[in-house]
């Protein structure tokens, strides 16, 4: 399976593993508007599929993704054009914060600028020992502003002001260190990490994980009090879920549950 | 002294520490309506005892606390039912966090769904090297929702999310780099290692203790203006307080401070 | 050039880099009226100085900054006279947090409550291996409720609430590793570290470093669909900025950009 673009490939797999593969290695996987557009459409196709488990957000070529292309960027000196962009491109990032289903970066090479905010913004991330980092936009003039969304949200706030302001690179061990991915791992084990979490969510009942990612990202924009009530709610439907039902009788009968989907 | 059900034990001593020992080895000091019930009054106990100047929150038995017991819930296909229990869950969770004195977990073995988020929910944390963590909720298809309301506002969001939908165990060193707990110590060791912290809170005034662990939370909810106003606010109060008074004119003497209490 | 009053000592070069030093030694650099003051206009000054590119904040003598004078504080056991004061001290800490470009901590001793607060208020902070840190006014009866306000923002909740129920020091690598600070240095080489951020700040367009600091804050105290749609209108206004244009046109035309500034 394909985009039509062929910017993006989508790949499903009969277990509902979908990997989104940014495929213009000549220009590092900017995200242009085609690119953009190409990933809107992939991700509302997931939020569709009812059978999605997970998504795993990868790149071909040397570079992870470099972010907007400048190129383009230099040829529109037009603020309407610019807010276009951005826009479309912030749409994207909610997009992969809304979905359903958790999405986890695969970031096999550098992820500058909007690329870093890519992995920044999906819900956990694998860093190869080749990854680096950097909002690079600075060095061109352009502040990382949309990038310093999901950098203030996954990293302490002084090591997301330096990345912004100085826009040097962080290698992978030192994105771990800082919260910005969950694991790293050599480049020839980096498939076989991913796939350990991807893994250990179809392992789990689909409804579990939905509710869950949803409920995570709403609570933190809450105060406490709210936070807690909404999260009991959550967790009680959850609990009426036929697959939490199977889960607890499993757990008292001291077996493994056994669930249709997983 | 001992709660009635026995579930709990309640122990103050003269200095105004109250231990609070869950006590339900057989079922892993599961957090049962009836644990919640004697946590819930014991807590309330301490809110109104003025000599009270710090909980440590510990566990008998192989493990700290297993979180909520799936046997008697999986019982009760009832959404009523899931929601009493969530909400009551959250009450003791509200009322660690409301509690005028600090809160010490003592975790000297596993700590899983409501049991981490008790860790969690805690102001302080000290953990045995053999302790584990995990929000293991989803492996029977009940994600940890209200776990997750304080374990993202200890950990960074991608940690936490993996926990969360992996429900892999992380170890004590992993929990204290992630910021879950604030110290690690030896088994033989972590009973001083709690006391160091006990006998560190017993030093200060307890007006001082409970305005500052009010305003740390208070002021976390608001923007920063707003936090500012309010925490100026609560340093002038404090500072009017006598054992203030008394710090100052004792800083200013090149002494030590003498306080009734402490 | 020097402030009127001596206490602090206001340099600015033909860079645009202005270092405050706090140059109270026999006081270890109090933050008395005078003091506050002080610096309250030295940063109005850079707040009108558009020439002006980054701060940084230094100390003379043993200390970094001790706080608060206690000393004065016992004198004038007065609500009025303490909410002045903290009210001075956070609007101080608000004009940093406000400051258009960036303020940097070069932190060569102790930081010690309100001190402490100091950098981490700061966008950026440096530290010596000789530095420590610690919220220490609970030693005398005083929580340091204001210094909570940038540490919960900067730190872990734990590791912030030990530090301010304790009173107890951290060391600089301690500090680094919590997110107190962005950098360590030995104290030789603390000088050094602290031009190589200014460096790159000054290598920056200045339209691009205000924005983006103002940005970064802003967008942080809001929901996240808030936050990416002003960080969406802010990076389209940078890009209309004459330096982004010339970033852009000079990464496509695969130079260097050349800007009057910087």
């Amino acid at each position: 399976m394909s985009d039509g673009t062929n910017l993006l490939q989508v790949a499903r797999d009969a277990r509902g593993v979908v990997t989104l593969t940014l495929n213009d290695p000549a220009r590092f996987n900017a995200l242009g508007h085609e690119m953009l557009s190409a990933l809107q459409r992939a991700l509302a196709d997931v939020a569709q599929d009812e059978g999605a488990r997970v998504v795993v957000l990868a790149a071909a070529g040397k570079a992870f993704c470099a972010g907007h292309n400048l190129k383009d960027m230099a040829q529109h000196p037009d603020l309407a054009w610019y807010q276009d962009l951005f826009a479309q491109c912030s749409r994207v990032m909610l997009a992969i914060h809304r979905l359903p289903v958790p999405v986890i970066a695969r970031v096999h090479g550098m992820a500058t600028a909007a690329g870093c905010q890519l992995v920044a913004q999906c819900d956990l991330a694998v860093a190869s020992e080749a990854a680096s980092f950097a909002t690079s936009g600075i060095h061109y003039g352009l502040f990382c502003a949309t990038p310093s969304v999901p950098l203030m949200r996954n990293m302490s706030a002084k090591r997301a002001m330096e990345m912004l302001l100085t826009g040097d690179f962080i290698d992978a061990r030192t994105a771990l260190e800082q919260g910005l991915v969950n694991r790293v791992a050599a480049p020839a084990l980096l498939d076989a990490e991913v796939e350990t979490l991807v893994q250990s969510i179809l392992q789990k009942p689909r409804a579990a994980v939905t509710m869950g990612k949803a409920l995570v990202y709403q609570q933190r924009e809450l105060g406490i009090d709210a936070a807690y009530q909404i999260a009991g709610q959550v967790m009680a439907v959850n609990m009426m879920d036929e697959a939490a039902q199977e889960g607890a009788r499993a757990f008292a009968e001291k077996r493994q549950p056994t669930w249709k989907q997983a």
